[in-house]
């Protein structure tokens, strides 16, 4: 900004107890409460862990060369920010908060460092992974809403790592999409693909991110799973995914995804299901019954969350495009 | 690490209310007492901003977008980290608690992302800066002890932009250092060298922080000043900078680096100053008298801080290598 064209509250004389009030201050000017509110919250925080710590220069130089370490592992097919932020289970608890599920609708999980726009648009009933090595897995999905009505016409995202634990971006060489595809949902809210049964995986753990993992003695491995996410006007977006039970990280998810209501147990497929879906008798299925939130009740309850919380900040609030600001007023 | 050898506390089932207290656990696995104390306060207050401001997933995407390109941003002369956590406040906090200053000692302020390890070393009286078009500037310091004692050898670290408000490291086409030296203190303490005058500069705004800074309707601009570096064992190491008595952007400064103790006003030269010192009478003159910190008064208040910090948070604490863990015995 031109200096002349602002009109910074004046400052000098920063010590350890005024500069909190002083930056928070500074950053008051623009006219969007929003983001006054979110810098207020930020600086704050930001400072009082670094009051607390104590932390001292040589540790904050350290997270400067981690930051930038990290920045620069991001590449078009690698998002190592989203890795941290999985890690520190700040991807699940945003989730949880942007997504405020009522009682019997179907969790959120983590969205990962992997999903892409690339995936094609396939119909019902077809294969989304080429992985010869693959165990066969036949998927039988339904969509309702919370009354138990039918979701037709929904977009459903859904990708999975080859049996080797690796998603098709992590090929340098690789010739397109694979292991990724969109279906609709058909006029039943029933939808069903082949696939391959998931496996366990390391995250990428050649990077800043994995070597935090390595000093904190943690390990880097996802239980098997398989992602999805839905989306269909009206309906608040689902960010989700299906693990199976019994897999030896269940309880240890390097990023914090697993669910009880999301844990499934694959079966043989009988005769009859083998013959109705064209697999051989015994292929394994997944079956999940999906309950979406339609936008007005996770708007509800999101507002709901937001006034309490920031009650319990002591602040007033207006709820401005389903965001919270104090109300100064 | 491989997954048999490290002891994850079984987790699953993460909710709002319960991410923050299982993150902090599996990270407590390390036998690094600071590395826990650290990352349980980063944990918890990044969730607590996320609880608190009720973050979206689109306000999350944002910020992890806007990391990645501060990450990118950032070369070997340039440092887009270092001067996001200049303009939150964050380098002058951390400053001013890892290097606690007793009355009457020199103050510090920010590093800033402009000091390299590749100036000249030079005797006293040298010229630092190059540049045909600055304002002549002669300076005569002074180093002491907290007890008036002269501190002769000590490393002093200076460095200032072009009269255009540039460091040499911000032009591509530069042949070598210029504007920075490093000069050591004489027996009596005293050290002096040629400079110009300093000019106000507005930090670079043309990365991911300018325009933050835009959003917030601040300008980037610091007043003028010239950086100090002072290194010699047994006294804490300082970092500081010496502004120049009403700059218009004395009460402005987009880092929060201005302190009252550190601002000077520049005298012409008489004609004894400008014999004794070869400069032409009248060229200005900056005089100030630098006083340092010992180890010991600087670890002793470091370390009585750190205890009141932990004491506030109800902790018992331990101090090791100079930094607080708590004590858990
Ligand atoms: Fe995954
Ligand atoms: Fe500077």
């Amino acid at each position: 900004m031109d200096p002349s064209k602002v009109n910074v509250p004046p400052a000098m004389n920063m010590t350890i107890d005024n500069i909190t009030q002083n930056t928070v201050l500074i950053n008051s000017q623009a006219q969007d409460p929003r983001l006054t509110f979110v810098l207020e919250r930020l600086v704050s925080h930001v400072h009082d862990f670094a009051r607390e710590t104590r932390l001292s220069s040589k540790e904050w130089m350290a997270s400067i060369q981690f930051l930038t370490e990290v920045g620069q592992m991001c590449s078009d097919v690698r998002q190592e920010f989203i890795l941290l932020s999985d890690i520190l289970g700040l991807s699940l608890l945003v989730d949880s908060i942007d997504h405020p599920k009522p009682p019997h609708s179907t969790e959120g999980s983590v969205l990962g460092p992997f999903h892409t726009h690339e995936a094609e648009h396939k119909e019902n009933g077809e294969a989304i992974s080429h992985d010869k090595n693959g165990e066969p897995l036949l998927v039988l999905c339904t969509i309702k809403d919370s009354n138990g009505k039918p979701v037709e016409g929904a977009k459903v995202d859904i990708w999975e790592t080859d049996s080797s634990g690796h998603y098709d971006v992590q090929y340098a060489d690789r010739d397109g999409p694979d292991g990724r595809v969109v279906i609709k949902s058909k006029e039943d809210g029933s939808f069903w693909f082949k696939a391959i049964k998931p496996v366990p995986y390391p995250i990428p753990h050649d990077g800043p991110v994995g070597k935090l993992l390595q000093k904190l003695h943690r390990h880097a491995f996802r239980p098997s799973h398989m992602h999805f996410m839905f989306e269909k006007p009206g309906y608040d977006h689902l960010i989700t995914a299906l693990y199976l039970r019994g897999d030896p990280y269940e309880t240890s998810d390097a990023v914090f995804g697993v669910k009880e209501s999301l844990l499934v147990d694959l079966e043989p497929a009988d005769d009859a299901t083998a013959t109705q879906y064209h697999v051989k008798p015994g292929t394994l299925v997944l079956k999940y019954d999906f309950v979406l939130v339609s936008d007005k009740e996770a708007d509800d309850l999101r507002d709901e969350k937001s006034r309490q919380a920031l009650a319990a900040l002591g602040r007033r609030v207006k709820i401005i495009d389903g965001l919270p600001v104090p109300d100064v007023d």
